[in-house]
Formats: C-alpha cells, structure tokens, sequence
C-alpha cells in the first residue's frame, strides 16, 4: 500500500463508490436517446436511474484501474452490469417471487407501474445490456466485445440459477445447511460481482503479454469472488442488525420467511468471523496488482463495515 | 424459379419447416450440458423442446442458404432466435400479462411448473442466446459473433417494446388503429422475423465483396419484415376463422380481450387482400437472390395459407 492508505482509509463507502456513480448520466443517455414506448422508459429509468450503491460499476472501473487501463474502456461493462443487477431486482420482487413491496426506500417497479411493465421492463433491462457490449466501439476495435458479453451472459445465467437455488431449491437431502447457502450465494450475488471484476480486467488491460493478462484477470476473479461472498454475508448480517430505515427494503425478512443465512445458521460471532476471513482472502488476492490494487483493498475495508 | 417449382409447391409447411426442427437435439444438448438447477433446466426444456412450428430457426437456416452460405454457420443463430421467441411465449402467458392456459396444446409454463420458475425459466431463455452466439467458434473466427449479439439483442429489445405496445398501449389520440396495429405488428412479431432472415446472411454469406453481402443483406431485411407483418396478419385472421384444437391455443381470444387485429379494422375479405400485398412484396424482395431464395418464396406461399 502507498503512503497515502492512512488518510485514504477514511473515505467512506460513498467515496470509493462514486465512480460507479459517474456513470449515471451515461445510463440516462442510452435509455433517453433509445427509441422506446414511453412508458416503458419511464419504468426502466425508475429502477435503474432511483438510488442505488453502484457498486458493481464502482467494481467494473476499479478492476479497471488495477490492472493500469482506462476506465473509460469498461463504461460499457459497468453500465451492463448495473442494468442486469436492475433487472434482477425487479424480476425478484415481483409478486410471483419474494413480494416486496420497497426497495431502495422506494416502491418496488410492480408497484409503482404495475406487474406486466414491470416484467417487460426487466426483459429489457435483461436485454440492452448484451446490445451495448457487443456495439461499443472500443471493445470491437480491439476485438473484445464478444469476449465481454459472453462472460456477462454466463454470469448472469448463474444468478438466474441462484435465485432458483435460493427460492425454488431442491437439494439432496444430506447436502449441508452451510453448503446450500455457499451455492445460493455463489450463484445469486457471487456471479455478477466476480464477473465485475473479471469484466474491468476484460475490457481495460492494456497488457499484450498473454501470461501477464491471465495473472491479473486471475487475481481479479479471486477477488471478486472472496468480495461477493463477504458482500453477501454482510447482507445476512444487516437483514438481522440493521432496521429497515437503513436498509431500504424490509429487515428481518430473511429470518421471517426461513431463509438460510450465515447468522442463522452460525450465529452473530461466528459470522463476523466470516466477514473478516473473505475480506482477508480479497485483499490476498490483490497483491500481484501492486499500488494499483489498493482503491480495491480499501473497497474491502468499508464494505466489511458498511451499515447499510 | 426452376423447373422443379411445381412439384416443390405441393410441399406443406411441415416440409419447409423440417430445417427448424433438426436444430431441437442441439437445443437439447445445449440445456442437457450446461450446469444448471435440474428444475430450472427442466422448466426450460419443457418451453423450448415442446412442439413448435419452429418457423424463426427455419427462416435463419433458409436465409443462410438463400445467400449461398452454408447452415451448419448460422446453428448457434438459429438456436438463438427460438430461444427468444421461447422466453417472449413463457413471459407473455403470465398471468400478469395475457393469462394463458394454454399453449401449443399444453399447459403453458406457469400451470406447468408455478409463476416464479416461468419467470425465471423465460429470463434464462433471454439470457442463454448471447452466450451461445458470442462463444460460437465459427462466428468469433469470422469476427461475426459481436454483430450477431447485437442484431439479436436489438431486435429482442423492439419485440419488448411490442408487448409494451401491445398490452400497456399509450399512444397518440389521433393515430389510426391500422397505424397503431402496425406498430404493434412490427415490433412484436416483425423485429424477431426480421432478424432470423437477417441472421441467417450475416452469419454465413461467403461473400467478401462488402456491396453484394449488402445487396443481399437488404433483400433478406425487406423479405424478412414483409413475411413478419404477413405471418402476423394471418394470426389474427386464424384467431378469427380457426377452432382453438387446430391452433393450440385460446382461438377468439383477440377478439373476446377487444384487441385490435386486421380482420376487427378492416374485415376478412380485405385482410385477406392485405396477406396477398405482403405476400408479393416478400417474394419480390428475393429477385437479386435468384434461384437460391426458391425455399424462401414457397414459405411465403405456405404461410399464406396456413391453418394454425
């Protein structure tokens, strides 16, 4: 870590993820500029446009940035994955699958404009992102685009497979609690961050030297997958710490509808343990990154902590 | 046309169509072989590999030998676009939206296997198409797999704006019904067609010369959005005059939800002079293909005559 990690250290959550912030208007032109029916517009910018973390934007452009390119070359990328996280919220509250009414301290998409636009706009959501990959300029010119959508495909495939393990499971029987909920939380949040990660290496790594490209897109899908599973368990977490006010969407709901989480099936201590193991094995991960790693360290610190 | 025209017209449409149906034990390896949930990939096989005209794979392998390419290199395409068209059939059933029963003489998704897993079943089907054609060995030697995503992605876009259209219509006070069930036509039905005849030239014209590959590109485009508006006119004429154990579906339904269709506007007789229009349009957009767009031209003559 540089000299600077002791004052950087201090930025909060809200710092290091405002990369992922920047790319909002960006997200706004495509969906203003595309012809559409109005009212599906309306509902698309509703969800992708309301308030939200970006934090797998912020994770697109800071893999970007460790492996020492452009962020600029993975706009493209970090937009696509906010879109198909969107679309798999909205998609997961519909009345059909876990009902919620809130999200975001707002009325959930169905809610607000009605189930049917609500599951066309998540097609849609599910849809632009593969259109805007495989159309970016930089990523075509430097022969990438169908590199990049074929790992967005297949990752969010893999969520899709995770919401069937979390909400329509059929394991074996003697398949261990702590097992299930690894393959749950692998599929429904691991893929897409992992993939955040591996897609800002994908787009924005100027190396030419094939060895030295795999290292660094290997010690990035390292890291995103020790990240996505402390992500998740921090999520498990707050569902029993945190009220509803913080979070917002519904606390407590995992607990009252007998999901299987890390503190119920661990308990509050034993999953803090966890949380620190992951963010030990992410920030492991990132030495062969260098300097260049420390924004994703940093990311590591806050998100182990992050209250909401 | 030659000589064998005669004979080759008394063909039905199960005959044109067979090209469609050899793509089904492709499709079948492709959801037999993936790691998937075993009822999430059952969910799938049960749209996908159910019975179909498989007309839109049809057109891809017709459209690929109309431009003097070889089938085996517009496969993945072909997979692709029943795909979509299979995910478009799972969520457009849903009670949310048109609340179907029944579809190609089964139960549709939802009855068959719950509400959650046909929307998750429908948003993997919307999903698995980019991966195919992105990771096509063929295409992404050619350097094709990039465009091919993005017609698809595109057109699956417009055919969502379709039901958008459709379903939750907000349109001007003062356009025409013709004018907005055209809009309706195009997007729902036509952007799919559309891109098959499309996808079938750019995936396997073995032309170099970039004005002949666009001749042909633009005879196939203009072939492909006559015979889409056509085949959706002869819908809702079927809705009208065909029984629901012919259809395999609710017949009468349009008529029954107050939906506009081309015999409501216009009547019968005319609609049947408008499926002729289309009909010679689509036929002569093929002229510059010569004798390789015959299979095309008698798909259009069987289409036009079709009873389900």
């Amino acid at each position: 870590m540089s000299d600077g990690s002791a004052a950087t250290k201090t930025s909060g959550l809200d710092d290091l993820l405002a990369c992922g912030r920047d790319i909002e208007p960006l997200m706004d032109r495509i969906l203003t500029e595309r012809p559409l029916p109005s009212n599906l517009r309306e509902a698309a910018r509703y969800s992708l446009l309301g308030p939200g973390k970006r934090l797998r934007p912020a994770l697109v452009l800071l893999s970007a940035q460790a492996v020492g390119g452009r962020s600029e070359d993975a706009r493209s990328a970090a937009v696509a994955l906010e879109m198909i996280h969107c679309f798999s919220l909205i998609h997961d509250d519909l009345p059909a699958m876990d009902d919620d009414d809130l999200r975001r301290g707002r009325p959930t998409l169905h809610r607000h404009a009605g189930e049917a636009m609500a599951i066309l706009a998540g097609d849609l959501l599910n849809t632009l992102p593969f259109e805007l990959l495989a159309g970016d300029p930089i990523l075509s010119r430097r022969g990438l685009a169908a590199s990049a959508v074929r790992e967005l495909a297949a990752a969010t495939a893999e969520m899709i497979a995770g919401q069937v393990y979390d909400t329509l499971p059929r394991f074996p029987e003697d398949m261990e609690p702590l097992d299930r909920l690894r393959l749950i939380h692998r599929h429904k949040t691991g893929a897409l961050i992992r993939a955040a990660c591996r897609l800002g290496a994908i787009c924005a790594d100027p190396e030419t030297d094939g060895h030295r490209r795999a290292a660094k897109l290997e010690a990035l899908t390292g890291y995103g997958e020790a990240i996505g599973l402390m992500f998740q368990i921090v999520d498990d977490l707050l569902d029993v710490t945190a009220s509803t006010e913080d979070l917002g969407k519904s606390a407590g709901k995992d607990q009252a509808q007998g999901k299987l989480t890390y503190p119920g099936i661990l308990g509050i201590e034993e999953t803090r343990r966890h949380i620190e193991q992951q963010a030990t094995s992410a920030i492991g991960f990132l030495a062969p990154l260098g300097d260049a790693g420390e924004s994703l360290a940093r990311l590591v610190e806050v998100l182990a902590d992050r209250r909401r």
